[in-house]
């Protein structure tokens, strides 16, 4: 049996996968950044949504920061993620972003597919995971990932612009989201555009840990 | 120890508490506007959002729909949420929508503090609901809201709007969200206009059930 195309996202309760971008300066990601009010609001905000995540002992593994971590459910969940993946695909914006911030040792470790409009040679990165630049649309690059996926699963992994088109093409399998507790007010919608007349959702899982609730639906055309 | 400050609403997955308002017809609970495509549209909705409700045993005990309905996780919140309140607060176009449709015994059987800047009577309905009409802001009606409950809680009712100005007063004790499995793209978002800046929430119980996801929050300034 073929993968499945699945999306997995922290989200605040207001709706939003990514605080309001930074106006003040091109790369939050630069040094000389650091202190400047709206990057510290920006990793605030940001801190706030992933943080079920950090405590966590996969997370430490996959990172190498070393032993310790907390088990339970939301570990759990985590671990299954990562293992069901064999391929990610991911938009342009996210992939900039990553490209700053993401270790030498990429935490992907499978190949990933980056849709976008200006092509490049693969990038190929410590402990498994190559970068690959597919500039003939989001059909195109989910073919290549569930070819590299075999019979795991591909997992579109942000941002949430990108999410959505996969979404609204009636690409997604299924998908989760972990609601964390914090309003952001402004930012990116994760759902913001989504054609609801076509798109039924029908709840799966409902779980509970101890930061946050993991919910995870199939996907239906209406 | 004085009543706490709650609301218990159901939210679609992308954080709206109402539909996209109907622009065709005034009343939409006029039998005549029954067939508007329109009306049709906003009825469905509604039903979707609040769709875990209908086949509760507390939903047909409490409008007398006669014996039978489902037991459980939801029967259980159902019926503790309203037990648990001593007084209503809501504000006027929630009111308006309700005149129009609630059926002659209403189902809160509790005094409702109306916020409106219409002054009325206090009109009282069979089976112990009564709706005050204040005129001196949503802070006014609260503090009636308060004396009316005594030891009990006070539930602001809604809608997403006047529930709104609530919590960015800093008036709300905690909240439970019931994440229905649907997704609207339009309407009253529930959040839209929070202060996130000074709102913390604090998660206190998440509790799955047969059809949505009971989310439960403490609610704290930053």
């Amino acid at each position: 049996m073929a993968g499945r195309v699945f999306f997995s996202v922290s989200m605040s309760l207001d709706g939003y996968v990514a605080p309001e971008p930074v106006t003040t300066v091109d790369d939050i990601f630069a040094p000389e950044n650091r202190d400047d009010p709206e990057v510290r609001r920006w990793m605030g905000q940001w801190m706030e949504l992933q943080q079920w995540i950090f405590p966590l002992r996969f997370f430490r593994e996959n990172l190498k920061f070393g032993p310790g971590g907390e088990e339970g459910v939301a570990d759990d969940i985590a671990r299954e993620t990562f293992e069901r993946t064999g391929a990610s695909v991911m938009g342009r914006r996210m992939f900039d972003l990553g490209e700053r911030s993401w270790p030498e040792e990429a935490p992907f470790h499978t190949p990933v597919f980056v849709v976008t409009h200006r092509g490049r040679d693969p990038w190929e990165r410590p402990g498994g995971t190559t970068f690959h630049f597919v500039t003939d649309g989001i059909e195109a690059a989910l073919d290549r990932a569930r070819e590299a996926a075999g019979d795991r699963d591909v997992r579109l992994a942000g941002g949430g612009t990108t999410i959505l088109r996969y979404v609204n093409a009636g690409l997604v399998d299924e998908f989760t989201v972990a609601v964390s507790p914090v309003l952001f007010g402004a930012g990116t919608r994760l759902f913001e555009g989504v054609d609801a007349s076509r798109v039924a959702l029908e709840p799966i899982r409902s779980e509970p840990s101890s930061r946050t609730t993991h919910l995870t639906y199939a996907v239906h055309r209406r």
